[in-house]
């Protein structure tokens, strides 16, 4: 491949040097530059990973505003736009989420499993560490898809596609974030955040600066995934 | 912001001068760099657009695989990997899907809206420019899900989290697209490439070089969809 060859610094001149074209007129309405886009779209789209543990290290409203500025450039069927992104930032909030959350699988533990005690103290504090990790990030955006929205029939594509471009824009800031769904459960979600049943949620995602980046999971190789002309 | 007082220039210099760190641990086992990404990831995700009618221009295979090969980077439930993409390159496959499109149309027409001769070939007249432009692309991909995989229960998310990652990959090539859903219809598209009942279709797009870039649709302020804190 062509671009084999080049250096990181070749390509960006080559970037530089080439005229935006058609592609700027399309961009008209769009927002300042990413200021932290070290990555063409291509490698972020591979460098984003499922990040579950964060740094406290806060995420800047200005961020926040682009990425979700982007997430809601997502295809929607005819520009019908259901989503809603539910920003939780409150400390409380995410602390009541949390221990929702251990309630909810402690109770589902009790109930299913006939523990002994000993058995639950050490699964109590299991799932405690679980969900630390897991509510370590100083946001939470909840996806969700307005029911009455005017093609509600294709919300089932608008929602993860959304939710998708919000995870790819966060890791363009260098943020890690996870398609987080019955880690979180839904019921849990909607009752401690109040979500009127008018909403369908989608996923909850946190968005922070990952305490590590994790390896790249094994992937199937493309001759696997790929048919050309004819499937079997 | 800050990026606001910064030249394209400047923003591509920043992007050169610093070091990848652990980003580029986690993007090892990523391809060589994007050759045509004059645009930022968060740009990209504001001018991916849907687009219905292409120049002939052809796809490279080396892009076609990198698109495809950043499309399965998507998000999946427990790495699963559920999907198939076909990709229809035939010229005469195309045509026959259009040829079909059409058919289904005036079938649909001819038995719902009980129509003179004069009408049905006005239709037609229509029908024909519609899907001429919409097959003019040279190259489809048909995004699939398999049934069987092993958190088949998660393909409705796994399933256009894939298809996003494709369209945003294409357009950091500067190819257009778009996700169709009913506009090529499920049924015809599974009937003429003889898709296997264990897959579900998510959507099928083209991918090529845009006859022109449609101008941004309005999309609602940012205001009506986020919500902080509480939505109601």
């Amino acid at each position: 491949m062509e671009s084999k060859q080049k250096s990181r610094r070749d390509i960006i001149k080559l970037g530089a040097g080439l005229t935006l074209g058609s592609a700027a007129v399309a961009c008209q309405k769009m927002p300042s530059f990413s200021i932290n886009s070290k990555l063409d779209t291509i490698e972020i789209l591979h460098a984003r990973r499922s990040v579950r543990k964060f740094k406290p290290t806060p995420v800047p409203e200005e961020h926040l505003t682009r990425i979700l500025g982007a997430a809601r450039m997502a295809p929607t069927a005819g520009n019908q736009q259901p989503w809603k992104f539910l920003v939780i930032r409150d400390k409380n909030k995410i602390n009541e989420l949390k221990a929702a959350c251990i309630k909810n699988s402690m109770d589902w533990y009790k109930e299913n499993q006939n523990p002994t005690e000993e058995q639950v103290k050490e699964r109590h504090s299991g799932v405690t560490e679980y969900y630390n990790g897991r509510f370590s990030a100083p946001v939470f955006v909840v996806v969700l898809t307005d029911n009455e929205s005017q093609n509600a029939g294709y919300n089932h594509h608008d929602g993860p596609l959304a939710a998708g471009y919000l995870l790819i824009a966060a890791r363009s800031f260098g943020y890690g974030t996870v398609y987080y769904t019955d880690s979180i459960p839904d019921a849990v979600t909607k009752q401690v955040l109040n979500i009127p049943d008018r909403y369908t949620r989608v996923c909850i995602t946190p968005i922070g600066v990952p305490e590590q980046w994790p390896e790249t999971p094994d992937k199937k190789p493309l001759e696997e995934i790929v048919a050309y002309g004819v499937i079997s």
